[in-house]
Formats: structure tokens, C-alpha cells, sequence
């Protein structure tokens, strides 16, 4: 596993981070009007979630020298019937500052959450991307398993 | 959209739904031993977690004229940051009844879905699906979106 360069940090995303965050999401996709309150109203809704002692949240941040939130992402635990009432966690919302790459910091950020997905017990951790990026989530250590499908509204 | 046969019903699964839903998923993969308590104890994870008013999980069955669960399936909603605080739904676990196909249970089960996570103000639903079920989707009204890639503990 690689390791953050010095003085970044690594952690599990909290109320100050409103602008980072949203700032950083817009390399990924259509973030929108999002206010200060409405992302405090996130926090607090995936702070309270919960498996037993598991959160259902884990929205991590990787912090530069400067305090700048750089990269973000999630895992998701979800509980269900099969597999013995198994936990699956889904990865989801990676992104990572466009003048940030090239320092491995996806990768970091990608380990990192499946770590915690597997030290909550999950039987796996799945994740959807574009056939573009098979590549990178290949070096993160995933193998393609299937298709995504999606109704919009 | 389609309408179920006489007499049959959809609903929220219920902890009486024990031996139908773990017997009915085994034609989806491994369920593997688990206990009415377990059932019982994740019926009250599943109902306890919520998105203001929205159910974060919203498993389904279809229960025949006999009273006897024949489908199965669930959507569970994930509030994100992106698309303004919007939600997802993810549609998970969907079984019929081998002895049941054919009545379009399986179509009616992820229109209902779907249509759950519509109202609750979802811009999309997605699910994961081996390339084999990806005409039965397609007949559903899902689109090809993305690849699914996963890692297994
Ligand atoms: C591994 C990863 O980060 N996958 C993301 C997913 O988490 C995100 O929610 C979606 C947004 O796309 P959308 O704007 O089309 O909904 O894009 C990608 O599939
Ligand atoms: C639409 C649908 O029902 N997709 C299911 C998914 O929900 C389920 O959790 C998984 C189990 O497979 P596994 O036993 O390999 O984890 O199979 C399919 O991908």
C-alpha cells in the first residue's frame, strides 16, 4: 500500500469541509447549488446512520499541507439477507483535485476505504465508473464484475 | 405498467417474512445459514434508518394467494453532496421464484422499486447485473451505464 505524501492527512469528512468537498466533487460531476446548511444537514444525516457501531457513511477527505481538502470519496455499508446477513460496501463520489495528480492520491483514497469496508466485515465492496476508468480501479486492486444499469429521472 | 395477478400483493418486508425471503433469494446467490433472529434484527436495522422521512432501505415482496412470499427485492436510497444533496436509489437483490416466472413478477418488482425511489426524489436509480440479465433490464426501462468492478474479502 502507498503512503500520503508528507503532511497530508487522511480522514473522515466533517462540517468544515462544505467548500472543499463541493469544490472538489465538481471534477467528478454536476455538484449544483449546494448551501452551507445543506451540507451541514448531510453531515449530521450520515453521522447518525448506523449498523450496530458501523456507520453507513464514510465520506473520507485527504487534506494537503495547506488544510485544502484535495481528494474525497465514500464507502457505503450496506446490510443484507444473503450471505449470512453480509455487509457490501459501495464506493462512491471519488474525486481528486485536477493539480493533484500524479501523486497516487486516488489510489491512497481507494485502499483506504476498503480497508475500512474490510475491517467493518464486509464480504466485498463494489464501485460503478465509465469503461474509462477501468484501468485505474484495475491498479486499485478491482476486477470488473458486471454492468451498471440506471434509470434518470 | 404492468398489474400483478389476481390476488397477489407488494409490500414492505416484515419480520414474518423470514422463511419466504431467505428461502425465495437463494435462486439469486449464497444465503448461507441465518436465524429468524438475525431476520428479525435486520428488519429493525433496515426500518430504524431514514433520510428525514425516506426509508434508507425499502425491501419488497410480492406474497401470492396462498400468502406465500414469491419475489423479492429492495432500493436502498443514498443521499450524496452531488446533484444538490440528491439522492440515489440503488436497486439490490431482486429474486423470483423459479416456479413463478414468467407473470412478469420480476418487471412488476423493479417498476415498483423505481417508482418508490421517483417519488422519494431520486435522479436516478442504478443496479448491478451480470451481462446476462442485461435484456431483462433493458425491458424494465434500465439503460447500459457504467462498468461494475468489485473487490471480495
Ligand atoms: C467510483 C465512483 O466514484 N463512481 C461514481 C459514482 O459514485 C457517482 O455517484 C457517479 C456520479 O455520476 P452522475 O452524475 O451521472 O450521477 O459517477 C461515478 O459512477
Ligand atoms: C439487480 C440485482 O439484483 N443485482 C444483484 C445484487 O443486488 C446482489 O447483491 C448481487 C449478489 O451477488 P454476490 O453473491 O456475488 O455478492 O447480485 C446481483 O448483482
Amino acid at each position: 500500500t502507498m503512503s500520503l505524501p508528507e503532511g497530508y492527512t487522511i480522514r473522515r469528512t466533517k462540517k468544515d469541509d462544505f467548500s472543499g468537498v463541493t469544490s472538489v466533487l465538481k471534477v467528478l460531476t454536476m455538484v449544483g447549488d449546494v448551501s452551507q446548511d445543506q451540507f451541514h444537514s448531510l453531515i449530521d444525516h450520515w453521522d447518525s446512520v448506523t449498523i450496530g457501531d458501523i456507520p453507513m457513511y464514510n465520506s473520507t477527505v485527504i487534506v494537503d499541507t495547506n488544510g485544502e481538502v484535495v481528494a474525497t470519496g465514500n464507502v457505503l455499508v450496506e446490510k443484507k439477507v444473503i450471505h449470512e446477513c453480509g455487509l457490501v460496501g459501495h464506493i462512491e463520489d471519488i474525486a481528486v483535485r485536477k493539480d493533484q495528480q500524479g501523486k497516487k492520491l486516488g489510489l491512497i483514497l481507494i485502499q483506504y476505504l476498503y480497508k475500512l469496508a474490510n475491517e467493518y466485515g464486509c464480504y466485498k465492496v463494489i464501485l460503478d465508473c465509465d469503461e474509462s476508468n477501468v484501468g485505474f480501479y484495475e491498479k486499485c486492486g478491482l476486477k470488473k464484475a458486471g454492468v451498471e444499469m440506471q434509470i434518470r429521472f
